[in-house]
């Protein structure tokens, strides 16, 4: 029985992890916190009411250390910067799921995120968890940047493609469309029920914090460099994501061929993305759409996912 | 044509009032302010683009006083307190939206809306500005108390009951429920779309500020002492109110003679609130829907109908 | 391992019903069928996909009968008048969920039902399947009249108060809300997204079929008549019911002499209605929320409540 | 004042129209019909009373002939093809706001219909009715085939590239997203309350009958022939439509030689379709947004705006 720690508990993801490894059978949570809640935790999230007497407390490091084998940081990023290199010099393994450690370079840290990254000796040894991909890493990581949402159901979209076929590969368009949960859990006019609500708008066109971590993993997967288009658009729904890739090739396939290069690449099926596919008469456009649920495969799930692997427990425990 | 200025042009209220003035053929509205958000009212409010060149300031009551014959005052209450003397100081009428000139007693104001009233000369003169009822007061008016969305629903339902039946009734519940803006723009957790979809809860029960101002002025309709029972509830769509009203006889009546009592007391109709009836079959308990929309008729619609009648317009003006 | 079968798996509580037994240790689905809808279950209902390897056909009794040891009928009132004979006379137990059961007296379900009861003999001997208040009667129980979703928010909430204190209660004020799925799926205008959405309206005021039901069992509970008013909603959400009940009494009770009363009646708790208490300042008009999950509680997880005590199992069975 | 028929008044664009030629000063509506439905107008459509008196009864062409000048069909395809022959021959002109007289061809109406086209003698003569290009056509018909509500928002944000750089661009990709009012109001299960709340859904994948529409304006608008990608969505919202469209170019653009050439095209705006404008760092993929109301620019408000043309009124009319 490993013990585990939720820092942000007070947030989506926080709760979601803390809801799937409640029916866990090979841990237990043993240290909650999150910044500006306090109290039990079933009177923040009554939906947990009957799976959890944890108490939340505001973060006390040398406490979480104490009491945590592994902890998951669902954080704002920039704080995970500050609390990583604490929690792994107690020798606590970390499951991150902000975006601080997924760019492995500072620069392209600082442009997208804004500020200066100040844990560069971890973020070179971080280990990316998209488990289809990267699960021998995983088995002996000790940080883990757990993918962004977007990227999740990108990277696992194109990988069967870009893996075997990248030399044909032309262009790639991904038109992305998020729940609102998405967004995160914050006070904030722009995310109110009655501006999300009967709404449905396109932002950071072309300019998402996402994007350059989607090119950086398909260009490992392609072994060449690969660059998408992206643009994200708010959906009003509570959860969920949905993209439409477009995928122009400088070569002609026929469906069934494109079928087949998915059915092996993931041979026993990954049963949490759903990917669909389509082509035009020409042959020369693959339309792919993938749908993950942001908050299970999109964060806490596949962080629960990434544990087990890390642990040696079962990949899917807790998840089905 | 006269010159009106909208103080709070970034909430709901504000902006529906903008909105419907832009149509109002006798009116020009000179002055626009918010608080927290300052720059052109289309970019704070793309739908209102075609619609108004204004540019929104921090409020500076000596200039918006210079500015204007007439206020509306969409401000969360506490604030109305100190513009109000200020702008009626200055010549100018005022119809504040806020709940500080509803209660008529200054400790029913430190009850429900928690803070001391500063202003109790003018909360001895404010005119309650529900037409329907008291047009002849409201021409005369130098300072509007705009009603709360709960009661004007309420009050327009049970007028005519409670003006001619007073003495036959037992007891009154309203069961009522109300869209999200009701509960104003502003930055909160609880009012984020994950929180509201898919969702629905009672509030205060039995314990909101609107239950004092529904008992007030039922009472004057009644010449008797009245008292509600009063739950309200939050509906997950952007607008609306629905109440369930409950009405206890110790008579009985027949449909038809209430649905009578009705016609006679709304001889031209409320065109803006819909009023419903059924009775049980013992023909004691009578239950009354009453809809409105709570920008409109119980908000800024209201407002502008208590312009017109103050300036003499015909009371429509804007409204159709 | 006892053999099920769903007839119904087109609809909400069907499908909600085979979801929750796919997770049953002591049963296996063995049989589903449906009216309008044939061909594998998973490409009727995508979300049971890994579930069930299920075909639906159209009904065979016969077969049904010969594979099944016990049938959920998840279909419309009158269908389970002409399956449920022919069930029973084949050894095979019935869990029924429409209301061709619920009410004892056939004026009764032809005045609310609009047709006349065809299989009296088995309207008598029905047991009502409200595990709190009927659970020896449903462990000796060959059939079962799955009780309604709003008459089962408003019984739990309710049976407390009246088997106690039933003298002192003068009247039963019930405003339902209900979630779309109440209403069934199927092609109706009336139930279209864009007629629900943004939308909220009472139906069947003071008129719904359930109204008799709860007050037949609410008289049972407390051994003298009772009728209650009941006014149901439409709620603009998926799932779920809260019913607002105001209790007027003409006996003065403190709030905590009531939350005693609730306490003791359902001495471990009942985890899957949340049961509200409030109470006005002159301590006679109580306020009860009650809510569940209309297709949980309300429809398909009763009935597998039932099943379990029918047979032996731990109650809560493939429902945590 | 000229005398107006709305066949098909029961869906929601034969409402909207109603809607807004009860407001319009120079028109009067004096026969309305639908198939299945018959009453008092405001009956059918509460949201309309105090706006029309009409009553709906079963279409009867000759009366309904006698009764108008002009006549909008908003009725489904292939309906129109039997009542537009009909009208035009009793010298009735013709607003059909269906699909049956937009696509020139009839090889290509039964590929993408589904039946034969009945009526080619029309099909030849019929203007598209998009003003901001076929204006001076319009002026003149007597038949207008009034554009589909996806073609409607593709066609005026692509028509300033296509028109003038259209030699420049190597593809057309259009992401497009439409509120649940575009599927029409009918009796369907996957139309459903509880089907299309908070879910979002890909259909008609590069399959759409709307995607030859385009096509075929888009080369006359260009002179050249152009094929676009379309994928069409469902999105949980009442109305409005939001394109994602991007133009991959062989020449690379600024983004403020792109906004040249909208401000030039559109020399005045086009005060109902919103069109963004983002481009890549490389500056040969441009991201078009595209904005409607489909019940408005995307059906019975461009019908509106077309018959205004082919009346001589202000081509606003009714409108703002």
């Amino acid at each position: 029985m490993i013990k585990i720690g939720i820092i942000g508990i007070s947030g989506y993801s926080g709760a979601t992890a803390l809801e799937l490894l409640s029916g866990h059978p090979e841990v237990r949570v043993t240290y909650v916190s999150a910044n500006n809640t306090t109290g039990k935790v079933d009177d923040i999230w009554p939906y947990l009411a009957g799976k959890t007497n944890l108490v939340c407390r505001k973060l006390d490091i040398k406490q979480a250390a104490a009491k945590c084998d592994l902890v998951f940081l669902a954080v704002p990023h920039t704080v995970s910067l500050t609390l990583t290199p604490r929690f792994l010099k107690a020798g606590v393994q970390v499951i991150d799921l902000s975006g601080d450690y997924r760019l492995n370079s500072p620069s392209q840290y600082k442009k997208w995120y804004g500020s200066v990254h100040s844990d560069v000796k971890h973020l070179k040894t971080a280990v990316y968890g998209l488990p289809e991909l990267y699960r021998e890493d995983i088995k002996k990581a000790r940080l883990i940047a757990n993918p962004g949402c977007y990227p999740t159901a990108a990277l696992l979209a194109l990988a069967p493609m870009v893996s075997t076929q990248g030399q044909w590969i032309e262009s790639i368009i991904i038109d992305a469309k998020s729940g609102v949960s998405g967004a995160g859990r914050k006070a904030s006019v722009a995310l109110n029920y009655c501006e999300a609500n009967e709404n449905f708008r396109a932002y950071k066109v072309l300019n998402h914090q996402h994007a350059p971590e989607i090119d950086l993993y398909l260009s490992k997967i392609a072994s060449r460099p690969m660059r998408v288009d992206f643009v994200p658009h708010l959906l009003p729904v509570n959860r969920g994501i949905l993209e439409t890739i477009y995928i122009k090739t400088n070569q002609k396939f026929g469906l069934s061929a494109i079928h087949q290069i998915y059915k092996r690449f993931y041979k026993t099926g990954t049963n949490r993305c759903k990917i669909g596919l389509a082509h035009n008469s020409n042959g020369n456009l693959f339309v792919i759409t993938s749908v993950i649920d942001n908050l299970i495969k999109g964060a806490a799930g596949q962080a629960v996912q990434n544990m087990n692997i890390m642990r040696g427990f079962k990949e899917t425990t807790g998840l089905l």
